[in-house]
């Protein structure tokens, strides 16, 4: 059904971007697998196989022979051609059906996402292509391939709202485990058996899902708990996300754990906290379609340099599906890096995060991470969104 | 430690070659991740990332910033660059004080286990190279990348021994649940449940990890386990695999279901069981360094025909590792979709497996999967071959 429906949805990406056909080309995909694989075939392929849509919506396959019946089960494909010794024929067959002028496959420099093809497959394209006199029609899908992913469907948002509400639950959990003596280990153990208990999928390699930071000084991002225990006075911030029905969620929450005799925040992290609430709202004030990712970045950029903070080191917010980085659009700085995504027109049915993150001297970070889909207007909520920063008992 | 020894590995590999350095280069390794990924680095990056090798044995490693204390950490690496917006610079800075003259990159349009960069990624190289004037250095570093995964280490050998010895266990103990009426499915979940109350993992894709097939007229391969019930008669051939310590093992077994007083295999059952085993018995006869892959598939394939079968419609085996397909050579046939792998001369330390299959009218499939070790003078068996067809109880 989901695969149907990101057919129709590719042949009229193709239309729009008057393209004649996309290929995406693919072999032994548990070693190497093209990251769109999950929206046009159910499970894994060995030989060499291609999945061939055109912009009237038809869709043919070419698989080996043991690969057929699970193609073919999926209903999508007006015509699946299997081999078993050689995929040049059939390929060469089809292509001559269909004598495209322009041949979009999963390359891109700047989108990794729509970047699924590997180099030795490109040369074999080319070099069967070529015996077609067609090598010089081949030209990136990252259009494509952005469309399938970006706008999401009902039920693809359906999925998201589930890893939403399952992540902040869990969320709520934790918060009786963050106490002093407690380490970062030891808390994220506590998510994880949580994810378990649940039936759910990690949304990253849990090596960092969650991450876990507690205090002054730590590694910040992108590196597993340690054994650093909670103290009072100590920031908590947690970076963390489930899958559901192979969607995403990526969520960050932070805490305060009290000092003897405290009760409310210290001013500092208060200001740090409300600023950084500042942050997110002016970003989302940015978003709607036609709007420009690096505008919602700087518009929280600079809402920190403002407020005295330092800039964060990447970018303010990224697309989410079934992959926690996901899509080509981004809302950040015009970094080498990012090449073109901070420049992409947002279109109503993408679903991004939005993450500063501050440092807070002698306390820790401050770094809330929520998810927003944009509309036709403008931008709302999927998270529920964080807007108190919880003072944990700081005594056991 | 094994990043080490692989480095290492990888030095000498050049030198052979005469190549002066390999790069990996790679980004956002949960969407596209090279396969060699967890010979080079412990978990995933998020950032352009590259690792250099040097025929000195020199490894250098330029990765995002929140992504340098994972690598340093592995204490494989004798320089370590970190960037923020750019990776160009340090990139460009390391190349320019290598001076390479050829520079190996992860691409191969014969050998899929060798061709992790993406085309995008190339085309990002090429063009970094380009500002040095060295685009034409760009060689396949399929040598280098298949060295690495087919010259096991003891380390890596003892890992497969035991991820066999834990598939030959949970074969033994699947027997008592091979009775009639008993569904393909239900048979596949005890092996899964064993799987998973060992706490190991699955060798490939758990859709059909194992594949079960009862009877005559099945899907043969690579199709999930059906509703299809286990009836008095019926060959019944499973395939399937677990990890340990991140190795594989790949293994089939078949077993025949008796008729109302039958106490023998039937005469067609046995001929089949007999003149598999001579398939298997003769092409690791062939086997041992400097012979080639084809050579043992065709001793199997000829073994099969001489014999009145028909030739089974794939390779005779693949190598096994990190993937339950894995490396370069193949014992295979000269098909066009296996380009030179049947080819290439064997090495002591590689790892095989030896799958011959073969139908007997009105039982089913008779299909033995076999793990071997190339060693320096010869083959010696890994699994436990299977050197008879059991006869189990055809009534409840």
């Amino acid at each position: 059904m989901m695969i149907k429906e990101k057919i129709q949805q590719a042949a009229k990406a193709l239309s729009e971007c008057g393209l004649d056909c996309w290929i995406t080309f693919t072999r032994e995909t548990e070693i190497n697998g093209d990251p769109i694989l999950p929206f046009l075939v159910p499970g894994p392929l060995t030989w060499h196989s291609a999945f061939i849509i055109t912009p009237d919506g038809r869709a043919r396959a070419i698989v080996g022979r043991y690969d057929r019946a699970t193609v073919e089960e999926t209903g999508a494909y007006d015509e699946v051609y299997d081999f078993v010794t050689s995929f040049r024929e059939p390929f060469l067959d089809c292509i001559r059906a269909i004598q495209p002028a322009s041949i979009a496959l999963n390359y891109s420099e700047g989108s990794e996402i729509c970047d699924g093809l590997t180099h030795g497959m490109f040369l074999t394209l080319q070099g069967l292509l070529g015996e077609l006199g067609m090598a010089d029609r081949m030209v990136s899908a990252e259009r494509i391939v952005s469309a399938l992913r970006e706008r999401k469907s009902a039920g693809e948002l359906a999925s998201m709202r589930k890893a939403i509400r399952q992540a902040q639950e869990i969320f709520q959990l934790v918060q009786a485990q963050i106490v002093p003596g407690r380490t970062e280990r030891e808390i994220a153990a506590f998510m994880q058996a949580e994810v378990h208990r649940r039936g759910l999928t990690f949304a990253w390699h849990p090596d960092t899902c969650p991450s876990v930071f507690t205090g002054p000084d730590t590694a910040e991002a992108h590196y597993s708990p340690t054994d650093r225990a909670v103290e009072p006075g100590h920031l908590v911030t947690m970076d963390f996300g489930v899958r559901v029905d192979g969607y995403c969620s990526d969520l960050q929450r932070t805490f305060y754990v009290a000092r003897p005799g405290e009760t409310a925040l210290p001013e500092a992290v208060q200001h740090g906290f409300d600023t950084l609430r500042r942050a997110i709202e002016a970003a989302k004030a940015v978003l709607k379609p036609g709007a420009k990712g690096l505008d919602a970045d700087t518009a929280a950029r600079q809402t920190l340099l403002t407020h005295g903070y330092e800039e964060y080191p990447f970018g303010l917010g990224h697309q989410v599906g079934r992959f926690a980085h996901d899509g080509t659009a981004l809302l950040g700085p015009a970094w080498a890096k990012y090449a073109g995504k901070p420049f992409k027109p947002l279109e109503a049915g993408m679903v991004f995060t939005i993450e500063p993150r501050l440092s807070v001297p002698g306390h820790g970070i401050v770094s809330i991470e929520e998810m927003v889909l944009i509309t036709d207007s403008g931008a709302e909520w999927l998270s529920d969104p964080q807007v108190e920063l919880p003072v944990l008992a700081g005594t056991r």
